[in-house]
């Protein structure tokens, strides 16, 4: 391969798909003649440091720019402009795998760009090995379904999709593990509050939303039991309400997604407070409220956030 | 078929596979059980009519608007907002199907997008087909067959990739007709200027681009010879300055292509007309240089204008 290097890349603050996307598809790339390599935009967490140790798979160097090394870029698990690298302007984009909405994303030339509003990065890579004909390795279908565990909650999501659930079966007979048994304690590392300081709870996995005149953030966290983090509420509200005063926000929400019950409890500061309310018809107690079923960002919390506010 | 209608259309001002591509691929998605169908933008040019005729079918209806009638649209051939529908932030993008560069185009939720860097869009609708395992009809073939003749020029465009010929190959056999005679047949009914107003030539194939902070507009034309325009040189500059002054335009290119020289004379007014002089390291004379083996206004125009005014 006399090529020169591409670089293949997930989201900033990455989650499993993030990391496991970027190594699947560098490696399929890889077998169809492309020299390339997969980087990460930030920390790996707790839950894709479990998955990368049980398949023993290296993590992905971090880069935070790229344009210096490399000249073309293939993005996986996300496109819009502000998730990705600080300088996405000054190379070529020369694919994008996603499941995500298009925003923020522009090219000078044609690319190839597969979307699908499936569950997961991985569900499309997979139908993508197969139109390519290569064989999918169990420690690269180990990656895949890692992925999709993490980004359905074992199927729970409302984002997951029957080819998601079909796809992840197949997958785990081909990397030789229990889906559900493995599913759990991969959902159970990185559920592990342990060591984590408020700040890195409240940033782990936040994203910021405009809801018609207002800003609003959401982190969410998952966990097995909410007290892990209930129990330093006073401390996790006072750096909430720093976060408010310091970007201007009208709402901060953080969801505390309880794996095992499927249930989010959320905590609520800012001026707009009672959109939680409205949005989730409940009475938020100390800045408190529990929200039956709801586990999805994407899904339950977002939209319903924005119908409110706009 | 229970559910609500899909229109499915390419862009505006429609050439061979924006026309083609609507109705092929509403076929295929009918035949996959969505109540699809096909509309299109503006005029049937006189090769796209040459092509309904041969492989007998009718022309979809036209809209400029569509959110009075469907809530759901698919995109064939094209994404960008300025060259759909005027209503298209009121219905919800499902798919698109597309070959060009993504811009101005933003979704709320999850979308199916498939876009390759090929020639035509109907060489990415046939491997749909395949991945589907639906069968190409004839007439089907021939709509496909005659949108990737359209869009490489018989194969000469530089946009043209070795997949958009085998594919062409394929398509010609199951249509069942000489590949080089009908494609060059076609071609001539469409480089044929008799009976056309001057507005027609204009608007026929006429794109708008942003290019840095200008607005720029290329409009092209195939002919089989350049007199057939030159001769009317003087009217086609007044109605492209005024043009310019109605649209509020910075540029407006008229690309005349010989689809048997496989070269271009280029008209430039507006106040931006030295960009083609830089894009192209030409003089103009009296508004006009030739682009000697120019035939593609996405790969050999665009980007090119592009750099220049950005």
């Amino acid at each position: 391969m006399r090529e020169e290097k591409v670089f293949v890349f997930g989201h900033q603050s990455p989650d499993t798909d993030s990391i496991c996307s970027a190594i699947v598809y560098t490696h399929l790339k890889k077998v169809l003649g492309l020299n390339a390599e997969p980087v990460r935009l930030g920390e790996i967490n707790k839950e894709t440091e479990y998955v990368l140790n049980y398949f023993e798979v290296e993590e992905p160097q971090l880069r935070d720019e790229v344009s210096e090394e490399v000249s073309q870029v293939i993005l996986v698990d996300h496109n819009e402009r502000q998730q990705s690298v600080s300088d996405l302007d000054k190379v070529q984009i020369l694919e994008v795998i996603d499941h995500h909405r298009i925003a923020n994303f522009e090219t000078e030339s044609p690319l190839y760009y597969r979307a699908e509003p499936v569950g997961c990065t991985t569900t499309i890579l997979y139908k993508l090995f197969k139109e390519q004909q290569v064989e999918i390795e169990p420690k690269i279908a180990g990656l895949m379904l890692s992925a999709i565990i993490s980004d359905t909650l074992l199927f729970k999501s409302p984002t997951c999709t029957p080819e998601d659930e079909k796809v992840a079966q197949e997958l785990a007979s081909i990397a030789n593990v229990n889906l559900e048994e493995y599913g759990l304690d991969m959902l159970k590392a990185g559920a592990d509050m342990q060591g984590k300081s408020i700040e890195e709870i409240l940033t782990m996995d936040k994203k910021e939303f405009s809801m018609g005149e207002h800003k609003v953030q959401v982190a969410q966290v998952n966990v097995i039991d909410e007290n892990d983090i209930l129990i330093r509420k006073k401390e996790v509200e006072e750096e909430m309400n720093r976060s408010v005063d310091g970007n201007e926000l009208d709402l901060f929400v953080l969801a505390v997604t309880n794996i095992l019950s499927n249930n989010t409890v959320a905590l609520a500061v800012g001026e707009q407070q009672q959109a939680v309310e409205k949005a989730f018809d409940v009475s938020l107690e100390d800045g408190q409220a529990t929200l039956e079923g709801v586990v999805s960002r994407k899904k339950q919390i977002v939209p319903q956030l924005t119908q409110v506010l706009s």
